[in-house]
């Protein structure tokens, strides 16, 4: 197992302080020094306080000291309360940290439309500080779990100019999860030393490939964020360009945003199988895209893949009513490498009662339009009985 | 139990010939006077044969004998020879009913991407014309059901200018249904006289608010149609304006095709809880109608239903997340008559646990934006393991 570290000069901490019945609810991310921000939230129009909260303090400041982030309750649809509640946590941290209030962020996640527990999570606040560590990445990463089954982690390092640079992010996901990343809340830290316009560059095209490109059951949450700190502790030269540099930031950040966009799927709720959608051939990227998402998002191709059922003809379907237009004559649909459908003829040589089609943990359907150069990746999970009983009984 | 009757001049059969392994699978509508039609087609790029058929039948032509309709193969993904059966299938029942084989459409349900079992449809035809009944519409709804539970037919009766007009509906669905009408078939016919023109206008507005505004799954597929035939023999004045004449049809007309679609719905795969899904007050109907489908889509919605659960925060989340503009502060939530949200607060005096929410067979969602005159309705039902079940091995 890789030991996942912080970057230079952040610390991490996560507790259990009683907004949930058992596990750790509470977590925070800090920095010895201010960090510059970069943030994708939630297109929900129904947004939780500590989003609307956030969005305010990035568009007056940039500078950042510190993410508190609560599991348990999404302090969302609690109207003045609820923002009030938000601010006073962000307040509340910066005095125990030595910070200005508008330099901490908030996060939450859980049930909507309840109050947050304050007297809990501000007993825990000096606990959670006292135990910040190097060492804490882990707790912090087990306290915004919900139903999660496991905590979600992954690192990269590498060098710029002699020095070395680490990305460390952490996750939570499970259920509701869909491109436009719903229920998905991600913290990224890094030492590196960039300018604030390219950190943003680099989150947004990294969030585009990876927790974009997932979909868990179609819907999207009001408290999803993306997050990026950056406190420029490595020491490197600043970068401020599309340069040889950026490039190689922007690869480490989709290697560690794509394992934690992947980690999220194979944690959906009740998930048995992990699914690769691969679209190609069609007339642009954005029409792959579309495609791809409408076939990964298909709750009968999700059914199909559970029951180990080569049944091509609802991939077909799903395509055709992405809203893509399309020669169905020319489309080519093959499942776990087995071609199924081609030259406008299903390929009857495969005996889909013996075929091997959809029965390993990971499956992939691919599909090419035959009609151009564009393509696109989404990933999905199957669905099963389980994350029917998980979300009958979430609130009650 | 109503009494559902043929209108005059209709006959109609459904026999069991080998398509399916036991239950009835070919159907057959006849009039014995040629009829005008209108039709509604899936808008999935990947049409089956038979719907590309009908399609360039009825552009050439507007009368029509009789429709065959076998279930159990979709005759889609099938090319070239898929047309040609199709074809055959139409000009072998002309020839048996003495008619021009471009007066006859056919229609298909159920497997994708296999070719038609010719064989069986065609020895059982001669059994199908001879078996032609005014008693015969319980067969033929019998006969084009798939994951059905059970038949569905409505009707209704009225009098135009003095005399008796009727309207009678047959339909087919059980998942894979979907605003845009997902495996659906919908066979009505009535003896009204009536304008091509009329025909067609009535027919769409009707298929607006019924199988356009119902959901199971999300999914659309590739053979959705819904045929409307009129044969003329109540010998009623012609109707060809916006008379109140045409309204009183319109009218009934919107209540066959409500009944056919709500049982559909309540037949959804699975399904154990029928939803109604209201939005008012939205800016306008198109708005209304974007965020009550999106709410009677939602996985979680269906699945909070399904355990009896009033998370209403999943409501206001996918209302949310529907595309449509609106302040949340304004919206008010109401689960079976109680209020949970208004004024921009959760009405805390509601008691989630003990509440009696969701707990009937029929349950009723409102939502208000407050911000406009924009209304809608939508259906849904809960989503079951039994769905899972159902759909996780369909083919194999």
């Amino acid at each position: 197992m890789i030991k996942h570290k912080l970057p230079k000069g952040f610390l991490a901490n996560g507790i259990y302080c009683g907004v949930k019945k058992k596990r750790k609810d509470l977590s925070l991310i800090c920095s010895e020094k201010l960090c510059k921000v970069a943030a994708v939230f939630t297109s929900n129009v129904v947004k939780a306080a500590p989003v609307i909260m956030a969005q305010r303090q990035l568009k007056k400041n940039g500078l950042v000291k510190a993410i508190v982030i609560n599991s348990g309750n999404a302090n969302c649809m609690t109207g003045r309360q609820g923002l009030k509640d938000a601010r006073e946590i962000a307040s509340r941290m910066a005095k125990l940290i030595k910070a200005k209030a508008d330099q901490v962020l908030t996060s939450s996640t859980g049930i909507i439309g309840e109050l947050m527990p304050m007297k809990p999570m501000i007993k825990g606040m000096p606990k959670l500080v006292n135990g910040l560590s190097k060492n804490g990445l882990l707790e912090a990463a087990e306290g915004i779990m919900t139903t999660d089954s496991f905590s979600k982690i992954s690192s990269r390092t590498f060098t710029l100019g002699g020095k070395k640079i680490r990305i460390t992010g952490i996750a939570k996901g499970a259920g509701m999860i869909d491109p436009s990343m719903a229920t998905m809340l991600c913290y990224i830290m890094t030492d590196v030393n960039i300018s604030k316009k390219f950190l943003q560059e680099a989150l947004s095209a990294s969030n585009e490939i990876s927790f974009n490109a997932i979909t868990v059951d179609g819907d999207m949450s009001t408290n999803d964020t993306v997050m990026l700190l950056a406190n420029g502790e490595a020491g490197n030269k600043l970068i401020d360009g599309n340069s040889s540099e950026f490039k190689v930031f922007q690869d480490n950040l989709n290697g560690v945003c794509s394992d934690l966009a992947k980690m999220v799927v194979r944690d959906g709720e009740g998930a048995s199988k992990f699914i690769e959608v691969n679209v190609k051939g069609a007339k642009n990227d954005k029409d792959a895209k579309q495609m791809a998402d409408a076939i990964a998002g298909s709750l009968l191709v999700k059914c199909a893949v559970l029951g180990g059922d080569p049944n091509w003809g609802r991939i077909a379907s799903s395509a055709g009513s992405s809203g893509v237009k399309f020669n169905p004559e020319k489309i080519e649909i093959a499942l776990d490498g087995v071609t199924f459908f081609k030259n406008g003829k299903a390929q009857a040589h495969v005996n889909r009662k013996s075929s091997s089609v959809f029965k390993k943990k990971d499956v992939k359907i691919e599909v090419n339009v035959h009609s151009g150069k564009g393509k696109a990746i989404a990933y999905s999970c199957d669905i099963s009985k389980k994350y029917i009983t998980l979300n009958s009984y979430y609130t009650t």
